[in-house]
């Protein structure tokens, strides 16, 4: 039976790397894509897969597209704006929703999806993070499946596979560390963007490479992996596994630890949530060799140095809004750090200052957390000024 | 509800340690035990479990221990011989038999506790080494559960939770590599008896510790392994991995490995085989702690230094009455070995004279495998005197 696909950010690189999966099967088709302004590579993914439903975030693009598409003859329907990417998330004849869209512009249309009963293949990580309460009551209510497309939450869905919830201990997040695992204090003050952007294993947008690098990421994981899983915080560790081989671990209450390895390839969780519960092969990806794999090592993270980390355990602690300021307020930091604004070490302390300001609003809807996520662009703004 | 136990072979290492389990756990009961000739220890555990039924193997001890208990006014049948073994693991009141005996002795009732439909916990090897197609075509028949009471194959078996059998790529065992992981083959030619029961890892008996250090209890649990999970020999592979914290893998076809990891600890096996598929916290049993676990290794094993596992996979290739020869042939080198009459490296050489001097039966009954299990001893015991 064939497996219909709606992609959400189709040429990103999980767009791009689920595209290759899906090129490699003919029991996978895509039948939607989305994309925010890059309409030449959706021209190309166009005559190549055949979508029936289109999207371009941007307006004027669209109308490009559009343009180019009737002067060839191709049949597709092409839509602009959240409208349109609602209408490719909802479409009918899709069953899985893959939101590889970057940003809170996720939010609307996985809900939008879930009511509709399609299953969730989850790589945008504002989804949980910023919204994780309302999305993961929304899949409950819809008894609909949020499947996780990145590596570390696809290992845990893993090992948790054919066990009880109630008998989680503890889920054990590994981080590579970043390119900075290594740093002092000291050296942590003035390293360059160019040297942030070197991550040690995996290659990946540089938004998430700073990311790594101040081990945001792993918190934003820790985020979602509460989420997810529906554990309590102090149930969720960080370790830091410089090999990047196994990716992700579940302890059990009777002191069993399960853990799923392999290569960095972002092809292998893709590929898990879009045949789940089936486990096929796919051409991309090659198993371990273990007489090459000469060692694995563990290391506790250094909170202290890299208090992003902790500043995301605080969110989650907090709850309610809390967790979307601090992926504001850590987006725009990354950003003014990209550019040169500010150093690498305040980032945090940009993130730390607009969570201080934050009065949290519990339980909030849709409206009231992008509400707060702009309050919190603007707050973090002003305080990339103040540097 | 209470789990009712019938245990084979209650004061050995296995034995001791799964009354300990018992022992903290209310929801677990002991019906019935066994023993080959220690009456002390069984009139202890007697008196702490208030077993309906016990049997010692030995006929006077047996008697010897009738006459004890009933001085004593405790109320216990106790009964003698193989006779009596059956018994017990085919009593009424027993759900699971947990058969820890040593040697072939616990083949015959195994199978008879299969035709009764008893769920088997089995820690005793020679049952699938010697009769593996027997024993799983059997507890296949009967649909009867057999579930690893070792380490490394509750690991597998942990490991293939929730995933469909057809989707297994390979089975990988962990190997600590035994004591003399880093000699070289003339360090080899003259090893001690006292040097080779120094296992780096675990404490166990000298058989299994001499077996681990001619890697022919790896090679003996390749041959388990087979049976239990329904593969190729070709699909099992064996990995050194010193530090003994992964305790085996399972390589799937979709490229992901999954693993069980824990600290070296027989309780945990056990107590996983007695709650399956329930996961219950054993007082006994620690979770590990990454922060203490600075590295895991991983080394080919050095097949040509320790020709005993290529001996086990060569036997498992013919199939039939092999490995019946292979293990008996084995245990009187190992005996000799013990006891001083033959070198380290003559262990191997014993085997591989007498494997190649069977004509292998296949599809063998049980009385054939006995049989050939005898043939193999006298020809061994000859290689030894040849020595």
């Amino acid at each position: 039976m064939t497996k219909k696909i709606a992609l959400l950010g189709s040429t990103g690189s999980i767009g791009t790397q689920t595209l290759e999966v899906v090129a490699n099967d003919p029991s996978l088709e895509v039948v939607g894509l989305t994309v925010h302004h890059n309409i030449d590579l959706l021209e190309e993914q166009i005559k190549m897969f055949h979508p029936r439903l289109v999207c371009v975030m941007d307006e004027k693009k669209a109308l490009e597209l559009q343009e180019r598409v009737r002067a060839q003859g191709i049949k597709v329907e092409v839509l602009a704006g959240m409208e349109g990417l609602i209408a490719v998330a909802t479409m009918e004849e899709a069953d899985t929703v893959l939101t590889a869209v970057v940003g809170m512009i996720g939010l609307l249309p996985t809900i939008e999806a879930i009511k509709k009963g399609k299953v969730i293949a989850l790589a945008n990580k504002e989804t949980l993070v910023t919204a994780g309460e309302l999305v993961m009551g929304a899949a409950k209510a819809h008894q609909v499946s949020i499947l996780p497309v990145d590596s570390e939450h696809s290992a845990i869905f893993q090992c948790l596979r054919g066990n009880e919830h109630q008998s989680i201990s503890k889920l054990i997040l590994t981080a590579s560390g970043g390119p900075f695992r290594d740093y002092t204090k000291e050296m942590l003050q003035d390293v360059t963007v160019e040297a942030a952007l070197k991550h040690p294993n995996w290659s990946m947008g540089s938004k998430i490479t700073i990311d790594s690098a101040s081990l945001m990421n792993k918190g934003l994981e820790v985020i979602e992996a509460k989420h997810l899983f529906d554990v309590t915080p102090e149930q969720i560790d960080v370790i830091v596994h410089r090999e990047s081989i196994i990716h992700s671990m579940v302890e059990y209450k009777d002191g069993s630890t399960m853990a799923q390895l392999g290569l960095p390839n972002m092809m292998h969780p893709i590929a898990y949530a879009l045949y789940y519960p089936e486990r096929k092969p796919t051409s991309c990806v090659h198993p371990l060799d273990f007489t090459k794999v000469s060692k694995l090592t563990f290391d506790p993270p250094k909170k202290d140095l890299f208090p992003c980390l902790q500043l995301a355990y605080d969110a989650l602690m907090v709850g309610g809004t809390m967790p979307a300021v601090l992926n504001a307020a850590n987006e725009v930091a990354v950003d003014a750090f990209l550019k040169k604004q500010i150093t690498f070490l305040q980032i945090s302390q940009i993130i730390h200052e607009v969570m201080a300001r934050h009065i949290c609003i519990n339980r909030p809807s849709l409206d009231e957390i992008i509400g707060i996520d702009e309050w919190a662009r603007v707050m973090s703004r002003q305080e990339v000024q103040k540097q």
